[in-house]
């Protein structure tokens, strides 16, 4: 049988564990001619998921009501109908929350177990890697020498943008929640520094002006909320702020935080853009195996927080917003 | 004698006549090599001095309490002891409010009078034009076919953003506050469309919707606030958002608003950007050129609403922020 996770509500707030329903139903198969049928192993877990449960125009469509939850995937070809995909590749894409997807193939592609952990498909390089390598190389722009900052930064983007920042020969200094992650920063993955800002000793205000001494040229944010708007407040001149997420924001009831300092783009002449990794799809692969030529190297490292069972999807899925979590959140299904 | 404005205090939201104290001195001599004395004819009032009297880092240093209030001017050189200039000589620059002015002539540029009335050289040729020229070419990216949406659209600066759009080939949609300035914008500027905020009957959300039928792809903001909230849930795929000034919060005595709806940059992965016109120095005589160009062609209508006396200085300068005005407001001092 097929369990899989079907959207029950619309939630407000944090969703609570009645969001979904956990259905049964018989293993697909591929009947039409280009569909395939994965056997998934490892789901993915992202902070854009709470986005597309609202209905609400966006960059893509809501997940509707009485549909299986979306979300990106990697598991085995089980059958196959179509030419690009033979039984027994794995492949990743978005399957959904569930054991068995049926799909035409479309957006589906193949990864290789042999050169990284399945995991890691669906990590530093999939989705949450390649919005890093885009965010920060094409609309942050870094250059040699410059100060990056960014939020988020123990999460599965923020980690990756961080480390290819130190790669690209910046001063990195991350914000995360936590002296746990904050150690994992500086002592694993190398950054210049790193703020706890759940530590009441310090203001992040005060935090960014000691750790960016020459001032912010590039802000990575996945946050949103009040560190988004200190942070505007240590930017350079002509300096860059990505929009990448706002988890801080997602849960709202009320309405968004806007960020009251955003006359500092004015003073300082700098940019604020929103990006979408939907965008640079293009480019995945030479993102993809530049990354994966970093990881050989030993530049980059990549780690998940693997959960086990459908089951336990909700416990886990909250885990994004409440910060229980060391680096990529995956759920293993399989 | 030498009449000139004192900034006093710092005010704290909109300023009363205190804040600035009337003076007399004695007419400056050019007693160093270099220097110039400018007989003052009229004062630029522009919304950006408002922030210039907080004590705050900005793009500039702000005016000291007890300096003459900083002001651009236009006038005629009555003496000097610099090569680059003549007695008789038309000169604008920074000539702060007073009747006269010494300086090193550092800034200060010759104008022709007979080429344009002298206050257009502190409007629509000057920084107001220069900033909008800049504004819409250089960080707008404005392009044929695209829909331009303005605020502050009756203003020395919007409406001249509007007119460039124009001529661009876009399609211009002004925001104002009243439907004299609305008529203005559609009747005498060739606007497509106005929206007039203060008009109760319908909401400018609907209103950019009705007259933006394909969406926003460049929105040039003068005001902050809601209008700024509401633009940003308008805008399409890759829209620019030009940060050009706040008018709607400079007087705020408590915190800016922020726009709520900054998320949309992320959605439509958008940008926005903020300019400040002193970056385009090397740039502005091309500029003015080429307004001055489209002028003598009738392209570009230049308005300018003048009041007279250095005495009226202060009931002058809040009509920025009640819009008691239409056009480029200038003070005649001489």
């Amino acid at each position: 049988m097929n369990k899989q996770l079907i959207l029950s509500k619309r939630p407000v707030g944090l969703p609570d564990a009645d969001t979904w329903t956990l259905q049964e139903t018989a293993i697909p198969q591929a009947t039409e001619e280009g569909q395939i049928v994965v056997h998934q192993h490892y789901i993915s877990l992202d902070p854009a998921m709470r986005g597309w449960m609202n209905d609400v125009r966006s960059y893509i469509p809501p997940v509707q009501i009485g549909e299986v939850m979306r979300a990106g995937s990697v598991g085995q070809v089980i059958e196959s109908k179509n030419d690009k995909f033979k039984v027994g590749d794995f492949v990743s894409g978005w399957g959904g929350v569930q054991q068995y997807s049926l799909s035409d193939g479309q957006g589906w592609y193949q990864v290789m177990p042999d050169l990284a952990p399945l995991p890691t498909y669906i990590g530093t390089l999939g989705m949450p890697g390649l919005t890093a390598y885009f965010g920060i190389l094409e609309v942050g722009k870094i250059k040699e020498g410059e100060t990056v900052l960014v939020s988020g930064a123990a999460g599965a983007v923020g980690s990756v943008v961080g480390q290819i920042a130190k790669i690209k020969g910046c001063r990195v200094v991350g914000i995360a929640g936590g002296s746990e992650k904050c150690k994992y920063l500086t002592n694993e993955l190398g950054f210049d520094a790193a703020i706890d800002y759940k530590n009441a000793e310090f203001s992040v205000y005060d935090a960014i002006k000691d750790t960016c001494p020459n001032g912010v040229d590039v802000y990575f944010d996945n946050v949103g909320g009040d560190i988004l708007n200190t942070a505007l407040t240590r930017i350079n001149r002509h300096a860059r702020i990505v929009i990448c997420g706002a988890i801080s924001q997602y849960n709202n009831t009320d309405s968004v935080q806007g960020p009251s300092n955003y006359l500092s783009l004015l003073v300082n002449r700098a940019t604020m853009q929103g990006m979408v990794i939907l965008d640079y799809a293009k480019d995945y692969q030479k993102g993809a195996m530049q990354m994966g030529m970093w990881m050989a190297q030993g530049k980059l490292k990549s780690k998940e927080d693997i959960y086990e069972g459908i089951e336990n999807f909700h416990e886990t899925f909250v885990r994004l917003f409440s910060g229980e979590k060391l680096g990529k959140l995956v759920l293993k299904v399989i």
